[in-house]
């Protein structure tokens, strides 16, 4: 039997996923399989952390370091990146990058950042980028979307890619909770921040639809911002109407064609019917709906965050890097479409699902409906609810354009009997 | 730019996948990202079917063979097998791996029968052995075990793994149809054969769950037979009680460890919670639900047949295949574990469903209880419907040990007061 080469391994960063991967390489119980998969011994030379005079549970104490420039100096072969932030974290990428050194990140923020200069430098240097912790936790979708759907057409990417959020809202749909108390309570969970406004609106979600878009359709990580909206402003009232209604709210991360070569980038909640298979995506859970040309409709799930699953995304793209460094060859990121163009927000249609509190007089519904028609946006059908101050009108549009629908809400709110505008939801098309 | 290599790949089968194939392969707007994931000019030499003088719409004629065995001899580099049938069929994938040539096949009866030796052939060779579309078609679960959860110690593969079942399951449940009108509809809708034994009785998904746990586990792809139990005796009855107690009825393959090295593979109809994401699986849809040890629960959900669809999944492979053939490398297809053994089937316990029906009479609840008690079976719920000759029981037991209810039941069917045994199911814990 040939001797298996040695991979050698820095880490930079000891939290909780950091931790994960060392443990799950230090498994006396998996060493035979992992030298299987990776057609090498995985060996770890350090780990550098803030401050390796503290204990850090799980790293054996030998292996911590301070000092990052020390540990990128020496003879690696794949630097794992699970400390997080841009900066100095892009630095130590790009110099680990331009030594020929593989690396693997659970980065998002970064790959949003420079994910396509890093790219390129990867190619350049016959080395691999893979970052499939970076969006859904463990859930494989990157991969997938490299390798298994390398040859088809893809034509949309929806993804519930927060896990935050997708609490919130599963709280407010199953227990009617209100948003500021499911907030509360996720936050009482450590699911959300202190400051939620990552994930609250949206800033999360878009940079994992940056991840997605460019491996699906090949755009540029860096470019146009993606059009965001939040979930703040989702009331009680419209998880209410949406279930009478047959549907339930979730926060979408979306990339998808329009035409030929126009592509649409966008995070937002969204009514999704009960019977899409992202409806049944619950709690803190993460799923990436994808559909394809000819393959048809695909979906991913599972738990988008953690220590041990998001290790486990780590350890798989770690094992990928390996068996390709044995075999000298590396795999190309992504490649750039150039022919792509990120198209008008306000061009794209949908069906749209707007609630407005309303003085319960006659003629309102007149006045309001006059407004709607004035910027041809058709109504699907109206109810109201509630009397006197409290009266409300929820509408169900037919399909219509972003830009008709917020001119609509622009002229709705000068009206003197519209009292404010609460949430404007996308809705989404059928099931599977 | 250097000049891209031609890989040449041979076509066996012309039928609703292979057409689908050699259409993707020609469509002009994908060939540049064909050339670049395949990192080769892939070229269609031949396309070997039963009869060449018969038209075949969707390939060009000139590819068109009668005769397999001269494409065969032709210099190729990939050999597409989706033909189906274990004979001929098997002589010409060895026929191929012994030269060296990477096979990508969508034949799982194949892979079942032989696919130990033939993964064994293939890396004696230095060639691959593919197979992705042979389970879920479209679904991209095979790759993504051999590779995103190579280093993951999977703990259980539950899959909905049989379109013709699951689209009967789903009309009895959603539309209360008997079993007898919805096997009807699915043969006149062309999604179950005249005999139908193959998908209802459970032989296909068994077979699938060899593939499944191969990949895994490390089993043998030949050995002890799956237990298996089909859908033919569920009722509308039981449909009902699933529902009232939230659980659907679904036909799953299910390959799980027992203890560090047994493996249960078997495939029967379950009661699954609505909660869990098996349980919104709806019509022709696959999915496969993996539980990991670290990873926690993924799913993979896609349309489990059709040409289009399981042509993707094809075509992935190939582009996995060329990729390794321009970097003169091989994927081991997979690793048997020689310390797995599969455990006894009448060991491995579960909740049970048991519907009995019998005779309203006075004392029969106590005959039937005592005999639960006599092997030990503990009940967690009763519930008695219909009245005289019509009385039913349905009972949910607690964790049973199969071989225990196997004895209840063999007794039960003694007892004077019992008409007759209906369906037993096994009920599936938790949701996600």
């Amino acid at each position: 039997m040939v001797e298996s080469p040695v991979i050698r391994v820095g880490v930079i960063g000891a939290g909780n996923v950091g931790r994960a991967f060392v443990e799950l390489l230090a498994d006396e119980s998996r060493s035979i399989a992992l030298i299987d998969a990776a057609t090498a011994h995985l060996e770890v030379v350090g780990v550098a952390v803030r401050d390796a005079s503290k204990p850090h549970p799980g790293v054996a104490p030998g292996l911590l370091r301070d000092d990052v420039e020390s540990l990128l100096k020496e003879d690696l072969d794949i630097l794992v990146e699970v400390a997080g932030g841009v900066e100095p974290t892009r630095h130590y990428v790009e110099f680990a990058l331009q030594r020929g050194v593989s690396v693997v990140t659970a980065n998002k923020a970064l790959m949003a950042a420079c994910g396509t200069e890093l790219a390129q430098l990867a190619h350049a240097n016959a080395a691999d980028l893979f970052y499939e912790a970076a969006v859904g936790g463990a859930v494989p979708i990157l991969r997938a979307l490299r390798t298994s759907l390398a040859g088809e057409r893809v034509l949309r990417v929806m993804g519930i890619v927060n896990g935050t959020t997708n609490f919130i809202l599963s709280k407010m749909t199953d227990e009617g909770s209100d948003y500021a108390e499911a907030l509360a309570e996720a936050q009482a969970l450590g699911y959300a921040e202190a400051d939620p406004s990552a994930d609250v609106e949206a800033f999360d979600a878009a940079a994992k639809v940056q991840v997605l878009s460019s491996l699906a359709f090949g755009t540029a990580l860096v470019g146009e911002e993606i059009s965001r909206e939040g979930i703040s402003n989702i009331r009680s009232i419209d998880v209410e109407f949406a279930r009478r209604s047959g549907y339930v709210i979730k926060l979408l991360g979306v990339a998808e064609r329009v035409g030929e070569h126009g592509i649409s980038r966008r995070a937002h909640p969204a009514m999704v019917p009960f019977a899409h298979p992202l409806a049944s995506v619950h709690g803190a859970m993460n799923a990436v709906f994808v559909e394809g040309e000819k393959s048809g409709p695909l979906m991913w799930l599972g738990p988008g965050a953690g220590g041990e699953p998001t290790a486990t995304a780590v350890l798989g793209d770690v094992l990928d890097a390996a068996r390709n460094r044995v075999s000298r060859r590396h795999d190309v990121p992504f490649s750039v479409d150039d022919r792509l163009f990120a198209v008008d927000e306000g061009d794209v249609t949908s069906i749209f699902y707007l609630s407005i509190d309303v003085l319960d007089r006659p003629g309102v519904l007149a006045a309001v409906a006059g407004v709607f028609g004035h910027h041809r946006v058709s109504i699907q059908s109206m109810e109201q609810s509630g009397v006197g101050d409290e009266a409300r009108l929820s509408f169900l549009t037919h399909h219509a354009r972003h830009r008709d629908v917020r001119a609509t809400i622009d002229e709705l709110s000068t009206l003197e009997s519209v009292d404010s505008i609460g949430a404007c939801l996308r809705v989404i098309d059928g099931g599977n």
